[in-house]
């Protein structure tokens, strides 16, 4: 008989075998990936300080590997916030071990992608990864580690302990990982470019393998408010995390543990939901039975007067500041942002906000330019099942006087504590219904904007007909009619021309 | 100072964190995606038993959750080879824990989908999972378990043990989930609808939450030539791979460990490559240091003289099952199928097979209708990003005299001991360039098959016409000579007819 066999195998093994769905597909998407990760942390690691991130990060060359790709040096630096020396070895040697798993906007959320960089340049080139950081102590922390997949374990070869004398504050990420970053270049470029828009408070400095230097230099020091922590919104809750709530609260009663551990519940509004949910506001949580815990998540769910999350815990870019980064990068000739109010999908706050830009520097492609953002960070792969990209598609554009063979761009930037990616690659955003709401309700209102900057422009366009037919005959008539009747000088016509002058003198 | 918090997660919280990655976006895709997992382990039960699959689903409604969701309970039963009572609660209660974890063509790859299942059940209903099982042994198993999703093990309720006197064998899951039916249908039929056409040897059947019956019966017992299970080709090694090679290798040198782990590497080639690489045939692997790990690596995919992998560890539909699964499900005018021969990417084998079919019953769409599958398993969502649309968009039709607006479907089967899959829910295959290329070799070849047919059909109406105008002036010509020759008897035509018909007839 055919025989089975069976095995556990480690998180670390798992994204070891299946390194298409972490984004890293091949040496070009490879290398691409592994910068976007640790860039991202860079910028995450800063903020969470709230300081203007300067991100420096340098690729070269090393050697050969194949026909086709080469063996590259990566190194990122930044003056984030730092790691305490007791985490460095897991935070880049263990795969799900992280500060990314809470409820606030942050770039990371999976706490994968700086593991799997260094666990991709580990089975290409078995080298080990150098880790230094600081925490503005009095000490620098230098780690020489490798990941070993099979325990999903940090493996520590070398530690080295300095002195802190100059105060610095950060963390350098270098290790050697084959790629193929002739190919990446473009894509890589375009990702430096979108970040610097969405992020136009940070520097970020690229140092190719070929010793190409390329800057984006923050434009303001202005960062948005940072985002905060939240606790989770009674619509987003299932029966695991109320279990999680009831296992770690200290509250012995219904009404306190209802307060204490949801957003938006008060003291006002926990007393209305046990009186529409017929719980008692004694009953102490840790005595629920399975089934009344059921009923509970069902109740949250139901009950219609919680308050929409608020946005504290969100960080949207504002429409100024983006209106700022579509101008400086795009320069076109006319640019509508808008910003959505704060919305949720299963709990989950999110904001959407949306960018057109016409004309000016946009080149004509026969389609719309799509610029996609996530939590501030750019998507450049997959864009055709991307939500953003599906509601632009099925938009009936025309109406709005807008047509793809347009020199127009449009940007979407989706802000949540949960984005809710398709892959843990994070390429693109899955097909959740309120967010596609909220994307088509933001778009319609830039559309709106752009229909009435067209028909403004058909206007002056008319007009400008019009007067071109005024100037043309109005110096005739008035010779004509100065001869008709016997006169010398021919009347003023500059006044009447002026008068039905209304636009184009400035634009002509 | 901001204070950042550290916490590991294991590898179930990861995805009970993340499931839109693994397929379960959605209520309706929940259920999708349910279904598919279980039906899927259950095909793959029975196909390891070299069995044909007897496979009954089950969907019933237990009660409303809220206003667009419902409460179902699923069982899925199969005729498969069972799984051994000790490792039944880890099997479906611990997350990257199973059997699928082999160079071996299988429908499953992330030895995931059954426990997503579960605990997606678990978190919408707070209700165990009931598995009931036996290996054709004395006995059935019954075990009633849930997850304990923060450490990732299975907590078992409930465990009977029951005299197996009808010497039943094969599986049952059933348990309760949160999801919507109603959406979920259409991609659910057409699920098993296409599960059929490239399983054309297994019975499905499928009662839905209202009773309804669907059957899908068996047109054979014949079944492909079952997959064995392969070792790796060296093109597809990593320095990982190698080091865990020579961690379990009990050969003591380089020239039977090439020979014993390896895919193609026989006596010959081992000496031949060894030569190749200035390596000695008695050195110890397990000597081996790290740069000489390094090195050996790089080696093995510079040597240019390896086989390509054969193709005994896949397990393709064939070109007569396929035209057969194709006639039967669309009722086409005309089909051309084609298996292209094994290749490879990143050292895993894959055999790519397409069909085209034309006219019949396939209605006009205004675009191709197309089906992708892998693995014999039809994939339904986010056709946009996958190889294979992108490969058929990206192909100039009109140059076979083939175009969207004709009724056409094209169909795609992509075999593999690994399919690169960009997400963990199996939606779409990765833009690989070697199975790009695969794919469009293989259209090519239908394509121009498709462009004789059509060259014949329009052959065929030129051919018509012509005959169209001698029938039709042939006689006249004939009585018109008669009388001028003054004769009685028109001379024979229908000889002279039938020399220049040469279609039409049958056709007409």
């Amino acid at each position: 008989m055919a025989q089975t066999t069976f095995e556990e195998i480690s998180a670390a093994d798992f994204f070891y075998r299946n390194r298409d769905i972490a984004g890293f597909t091949n040496p070009s998407r490879a290398i691409f990936a592994a910068v976007r990760e640790l860039v991202e942390n860079s910028l995450d690691a800063a903020e969470s300080l709230k300081i203007p991130p300067d991100v420096y990060v340098r690729l070269s060359y090393e050697g050969e590997a194949s026909a086709e790709t080469q063996i590259y040096r990566l190194r990122v630096e930044d003056n984030g916030i730092g790691i305490p020396a007791r985490h460095i070895p897991s935070a880049f040697g263990q795969v799900l071990f992280g500060s990314k798993y809470k409820l606030k906007q942050q770039r990371g959320t999976f706490g994968l992608g700086g593991k799997m960089a260094i666990l991709y340049g580990q089975i290409t080139t078995h080298q080990p990864a150098y880790i230094t950081s600081s925490t503005e102590m009095s000490k620098i922390y230098m780690y020489k580690l490798m990941i070993d997949i099979q325990r999903n374990r940090p493996l520590i070869l070398d530690r080295k302990v300095l002195i802190n004398k100059e105060q610095w504050r950060g963390t350098i990420v270098e290790f050697s990982l084959e790629g193929d970053y002739f190919r990446a270049m473009p894509k890589l470029l375009d990702y430096f470019k979108q970040t610097a828009m969405v992020n136009p408070y940070a520097n970020l400095t690229f140092v190719d393998p070929k010793g190409r230097l390329y800057r984006f230099t923050r434009v303001t020091k202005e960062m948005p408010v940072p985002p905060k922590e939240t606790k989770p919104h009674p619509y987003g809750v299932d029966v695991e995390l109320l279990q999680r709530l009831i296992q770690i609260t200290p509250y012995k009663n219904m009404l306190e543990f209802l307060k204490n551990h949801f957003h938006r519940v008060g003291e006002i509004t926990a007393q209305k939901f046990l009186v529409f949910s017929n719980l008692s506001p004694s009953k102490n949580p840790k005595k629920l039975t399975h089934e009344e815990i059921v009923r509970l998540m069902h109740m949250l769910k139901k009950y219609e007067e919680f308050l929409p999350p608020d946005a504290s815990c969100l960080s949207p870019l504002g429409e100024d500041l983006l209106k700022a980064g579509v101008l400086k990068e795009l320069k076109p000739e006319f640019v509508v942002v808008h910003q959505r109010k704060p919305a949720t999908y299963a709990g989950h706050p999110f904001i959407v906000e949306v960018g057109l830009a016409y004309g000016g520097e946009i080149p004509k492609r026969g389609n719309f330019i799509i610029y996609r953002f996530a939590n501030r960070i750019p998507l450049l792969y997959d864009e055709a099942s991307d939500v953003s990209v599906r509601v632009i598609t099925a938009m009936n554009w025309r109406r709005y006087k807008v047509s793809p063979d347009m020199p127009v761009a449009i940007l979407v930037h989706i802000c949540s504590t949960k984005v809710p990616y398709k892959t843990v690659g994070k390429e693109f955003i899955a097909d959740r219904p309120e967010v596609r709401r909220e994307i088509a309700n933001g778009l319609r209102e830039v559309a709106r904007q752009i229909q009435h900057f067209m028909s403004k422009r058909e206007h002056v366009d008319r007009e400008r007909k019009r007067l071109g037919v005024f100037s043309k005959y109005l110096p005739k008539i008035a010779q004509f009619s100065t001869q008709l009747a016997g006169k010398q000088k021919p009347p003023d016509i500059e006044k009447l021309l002026a008068s039905v002058k209304k636009y184009g003198a400035e634009e002509a």
